[in-house]
């Protein structure tokens, strides 16, 4: 079983003087290239308008075949995030602007957007900020901050966060937390790229990972140098029974409270499989807890941490709860991690110090309690209302993984995933497809198995699109 | 000329059971050990009250003698960072953290602190943080946040963001800047990082740097395994003459508006000369302007970026003006760069948006001028008043750099830095020497002139503590 993974690196030059910086998987490198321009195009690497480099010259650069990238291009412009414009060559169309880059800079007029329903985890629309209650925190935080709070901070982050977050965790979460093994940091991706880098330092070659999952993540593993073996993803989460079949596999990213994204609780069983392995070769698990606080239907199920705080990193964040903009995450660690991963963060703390203090502030006060439980009324609603409407609509479809979190799972009658994705693009409806986050190192021997469907992000809309999104998504429901 | 630069990489595991990971540079590795255990000790990385390793087993873990370390021990015993006692070895003084580590946790009880009078360039208790303008500029900028404010946000930043900077460089700076070519990061250090990450990617193997400067800037560009052979800095800055007959440099790391530490104006001469070159070689200039707001004798000395923006990769940060809390800083980049070092940036935005948009407002509304403006007066009547001070009771010693920014040197006779330094530390004056600004990476052609001088930070005490840290730095002046 050769898990290893070899990257391409091209550079994109467009017609409009942009290079774009692609890293590529040699395998699977057509889903590669078209996840990759999806997520330039989504974060706003590439800005609306830009055109793209004709198939034939990208093909050369990148060494592959032409009909790969008029493949992943066609996928891209059925999906709506390009348009194909006789004459002008593939551009980035003018809509697919979810995330980021403004459509107005200081010079410019608005662009006209297209009306666009955004359903994609990680779609930022998210409108519920707690402005008031925000600012009111920051207020207090700001009153009280010693002169030390505006100087070069503590590598860990602000004690006084560290100290509500250890508070807070093993209360809502049953984490294991002592502010001097929090480490704050700015964003899971953040957390994870030191964890890697501490990792490799300690020689770690491999960490396994689920084979569905966010190829951000895997490809930040893979970059460094690490093989990134998938475990299987049941109806019982990940199959970590598997890490023990596995060599040389120092640690395992998961995300056991509502796996992502076929939302998925590991069960007590693989729990504890996951920690007997971790035990037993002097493994790691690295717990990615990024919606914990979100649970509709039961008892919020505890952290992983909890049953083992040597062999677990928990990683938590502000992103879901509150918001990604904030920047705000966390790491709990075992002890014997907390000097080498404040080494790898450096001696200069990356968050501000004023927002570490107002986010202590609004966790102390019970703010950030009531906006949880606020947020949890809303998105279940949501929730009821996404199932409501496709039982109604479209009865045959099953949605699954929606106990908990952001987002569910949207089942599609086998074959269809890729004509469903392309009917969403020609309504102005994005979506992501289950296909997107399988991880493409497959062992030839044990097969993942693939399940076509989408991938429901339905705390994306604000409020006012809400239900032409959901209307959008029942009307390309195959047989509607 | 060999300027490599080997290093030496030690875990200094302690009585404590805390490990530090040391990086040291194999030339000059007494004062490299020295500085690095310093910053460990200042950063909160080693906390106050730990053991340290017995010099007998640090010098065989590090390959280096015993009186290596025993002399490193000594003089940082001296200074007033570590404190030896009989039996129990050499430990953390209590009193040494000026930056970092709170001495009080959630459970623990205040540490007893010893008087300690903090002049380091670095030290933060800066007491003058316009909490009440911050505090109504965020009000506005929740106020008006568009809903995508609080998600994942531009890789370069927000934009009402850049484009405040960009009007406000223009106008203060000289910095031809385009909204589109500003890009927000976390700190001097984190777009350092960026630019070195681009540099090496585009093949360079060499930056030059200034022979006095701060060791962590060259460390990084040493640790990204690039040579660092400094340029010889004299009366009119840098020697910017020197870089052509340097082979293989690509970028030349520069503080032109004030020099760090010997605050020296780059002259118009050696401005040209720099752009010049780069001109000639295709090479990039990196302007350090870390303190270009603080100007007292004469009008602002223009960034050197206006002369060829093509050529200037211009850092500006808000560490100096606001407050290092804050973690915001600024790159202006050369329209070639700004792909690339969006790529090396990663898609996550790593600094708060709010926190930007804050920023934003508070520059547009005009409340940045006026805070500038106020503490430029507060900085001029201290620089007065230790240039007063001095010339009444230390009349034989000169002061010299403090026509702008923070910092002042204090020349001192030949061969008495140490002893001062050591006189220093009994008195609990942290300050420092201009000893540990000098890159160890001397050519041994053309030795860097050696001048013993104190660097003084006389931003750093607050106003309740200001008369007493200039009273003993007085007081330990040769001959008083």
């Amino acid at each position: 079983m050769a898990y290893s993974q070899t990257n391409l690196v091209a550079d994109l030059p467009s017609g409009a003087g942009v290079d774009l910086h692609l890293d590529l998987n040699r395998r699977g490198i057509r889903a590669s290239l078209t996840n990759a321009l999806r997520d330039a195009v989504r974060t706003g690497r590439l800005v609306p308008g830009t055109r793209l480099p004709a198939s034939r010259s990208l093909a050369s650069d990148l060494g592959v075949s032409r009909s790969t990238v008029t493949e992943s291009y066609a996928e891209l412009v059925a999906e709506g995030w390009l348009v194909a414009q006789q004459g002008s060559g593939t551009r980035v169309a003018r809509r697919a602007e979810p995330h980021s880059r403004q459509t107005r800079t200081s010079r410019g007029t608005p662009n006209r957007r297209l009306p666009t329903h955004a359903l994609m985890p990680g779609s930022t629309e998210f409108g519920e900020f707690p402005r008031a209650q925000w600012l009111a925190a920051a207020r207090r935080a700001l009153s009280v901050a010693p002169r030390s709070a505006f100087g070069y901070g503590d590598v860990l982050g602000r004690v006084e966060l560290r100290t509500a977050l250890a508070d807070y965790l093993a209360r809502a979460r049953g984490v294991h937390a002592d502010p001097d093994r929090v480490v704050i940091c700015s964003g899971f991706h953040h957390g994870l790229k030191l964890m890697t880098e501490v990792l490799t330092a300690r020689g770690v070659r491999a960490v396994a990972v689920e084979s569905y999952g966010l190829h951000i993540y895997r490809d930040l593993l893979a970059e460094a140098g690490l093989q990134v073996p998938p475990l299987h993803v049941d109806g019982h989460g990940a199959r970590t029974d598997e890490l023990s079949a596995l060599s040389g596999v120092g640690a395992a990213l998961l995300t056991p409270a509502h796996q992502f994204p076929t939302g998925v609780a590991l069960s007590p069983e693989r729990r504890a499989a996951a920690v007997d392995w971790a035990r037993t070769t002097d493994g790691l698990i690295l717990e990615d807890d990024y919606d914990g606080e979100f649970r509709y239907d039961r008892q919020p199920v505890g952290a992983v941490q909890g049953l083992d705080p040597e062999r677990v990193v928990y990683f938590g964040t502000a992103s879901k709860s509150l918001a990604p903009g904030l920047r705000l995450a966390w790491m709990v660690l075992p002890e014997d991690l907390v000097s080498e991963v404040a080494a790898a963060k450096g001696d200069v703390e990356s968050a501000s110090a004023l927002e570490q203090l107002t986010l202590a502030e609004f966790i102390t006060s019970g703010a950030f309690d009531r906006h949880v439980r606020s947020m949890r009324q809303r998105y279940r609603r949501r929730r009821d209302q996404l199932v409501a409407e496709l039982a109604e609509r479209a009865p045959h479809v099953h949605v699954t993984g929606m106990a908990a979190g952001l987002q569910a799972v949207v089942e599609l009658p086998p074959g269809t995933e890729r004509s469903v994705l392309q009917a969403a693009g020609q309504r102005g409806l994005l979506v992501s497809g289950m296909a997107e986050f399988r991880s493409p190192l497959t062992d030839p021997d044990r097969p993942a198995p693939s399940q076509d469907a989408l991938v429901v992000n339905y705390a994306a809309p604000s409020d006012s699109a809400w239900a032409n999104a959901l209307d959008a998504l029942c009307s390309v429901m195959p047989g509607t």
